[in-house]
């Protein structure tokens, strides 16, 4: 039995990267940037090179090695073919497991990065003892990971779980990232609640803290917190949107848990308050005890679920 | 290697059952009734009793019998357990596979019978070649069936696949069956379909073939062949809704190809002249190729997924 396995969890601006132990405890962590001259063709041997040298550090021998999981933006495969490229990176359409396992030789796995944070708050996180769950990322954008029975959902073209863009509002008049109108991302993401919020503030002339300083997903929670009735109107829209989107997502696929992460989800246990009596209202009956939890590994579920695709077969 | 398999597929009012070869192939199919006195006690011996007498009457062996799969209504989890029991067969909680594996001794798969349907379909229907598909069952009600990478998605209490009550339209009056407000089935059923009809034939006195006669799925989309102007608008609200709804779940699960069945089915093709440009419209552009088909199995789509669990792994 190898005793170790590395977790790569490539991004636009670095590639994190954790030496795991077979358990799953994270023995070391570090980051690379990720070099995107050349359409990006430096970035695998960068993290190749990166993972030997660790290995030399720590004296561990490729035999103790049980593999490589990494994660990748775009969408990616079941063999780890990047289908469509990754804007963010450069690259385009190949095979990431290939070819980093050329450059390594031990074994390599490669999924989508907002599959693997979800698949990493499955094995160690927020959904920690559950096999079917939805893991929600609310950032700049809405993404997201499904996990049935213990396996990454990718879908056909690597599209599985990219729920930010469920059709949600038919009264929408501004586009979406993505060219249509009314998507969940256009409400439920960092960018969105700030929308939101603009748009409420401009409505009339009520009171709130949120007209002096920035208005940033984090005011708005914070101004919730402190009971600022304009910032709970904002709060109670953005529930009624995610609880609505998210009940779609329990009537598709049933899981037991949804699990939110992102940098929205710093506001804490109060952003479960606004969601939950929403998804009740929305959701077919027999969803309806869908449990949901805050996730719990930040930044670093990449790096733990790229390691789980490796470790937690 | 086992030459046989059975499929049952249990309804309200008959068992419907059918003897296949390994190749997938229907030898024989018949029906009993289903007796739903006392609990509905007498189902399942009634089911066995039937299968032994086909064996006898063809000379078939217990050895010669790969298995029997089972479909039947309500939630079903993967281990065969109906985990809300079935109220129009009267059945409580308690595991199918195990019940008629001890009256039968040979093994049994039982599924939701919705589920099995779709399992049919990929198996042998409109979505053979396919192992990421979702089922649309248009009947009385909205029903679905989802299969990622060749598995039945039963999600985490059976629910898995209920699309009908995916939530779709936020001005709606009156409560769907379920009592919630704004269903895709509200709109995309047999049901919802006549509803819709209705409703724009009161809005004014346009005429319409639907003016005169019954108003029926049928009717309405024989008028819409017809060039019914006022059909042709129904047919565009209900095309309008379903594509919402298909939209979300493509978001979700991304399948390849979208399988639509049940009586509203019947219609043919013109059906998805009415589906794919809404859908096209509200979908994630990753999705936006995804196929459409018809189904082909009709009444006997859960027989053949039924047998599809056994011989089809």
């Amino acid at each position: 039995m190898s005793k170790y396995a590395f977790g790569v969890d490539i991004g636009g601006t670095t590639v994190k990267i954790g030496l795991f132990d077979k358990e799953g405890t994270v023995l070391d962590k570090w980051e690379i940037p990720t070099v995107k001259d050349n359409a990006g063709v430096q970035v695998l041997p960068d993290i190749a090179k990166s993972i030997l040298a660790k290995m030399e550090e720590k004296g561990i021998a490729k035999s103790d090695v049980a593999g490589v999981g990494v994660g990748a933006p775009g969408a990616i495969n079941g063999e780890g073919t990047l289908v469509s490229g990754a804007v963010n990176i450069g690259w385009g359409v190949f095979n990431i497991s290939e070819a980093l396992k050329e450059l390594l030789d031990m074994p390599v796995k490669a999924a989508n990065d907002a599959n693997i944070a979800a698949f990493g708050e499955m094995w160690q996180g927020g959904g920690k003892g559950y096999s079917n769950l939805v893991a929600v990322t609310l950032g700049t954008g809405v993404g997201g990971g499904i996990i049935v029975d213990g396996n990454i959902l990718t879908g056909a073209n690597g599209a599985g779980g990219e729920i930010g863009h469920i059709h949600i509002e038919d009264n929408e008049t501004e586009s979406c990232g993505c060219k249509n109108k009314g998507c969940l991302e256009q409400y439920a993401s960092a960018t969105g609640i700030v929308r939101l919020a603009n748009k409420r503030l401009a409505k009339d002339d009520k009171p709130s803290v949120l007209r002096s300083g920035e208005v940033s997903a984090k005011t708005v929670f914070d101004a919730v917190k402190a009971g600022d009735e304009l910032a709970i109107e904002v709060a109670e829209q953005f529930g009624d949107y995610l609880g609505k989107g998210l009940a779609a997502v329990a009537g598709t696929v049933n899981p037991e848990i949804f699990v939110i992460g992102g940098g929205v989800s710093k506001a804490g246990e109060v952003l479960l308050k606004y969601i939950i009596p929403s998804f009740k209202k929305y959701v077919f009956v027999a969803c309806r005890e869908t449990k949901f939890a805050l996730a719990t590994l930040g930044n670093d579920a990449g790096i733990y679920g790229a390691a789980g695709l490796i470790l937690n077969q």
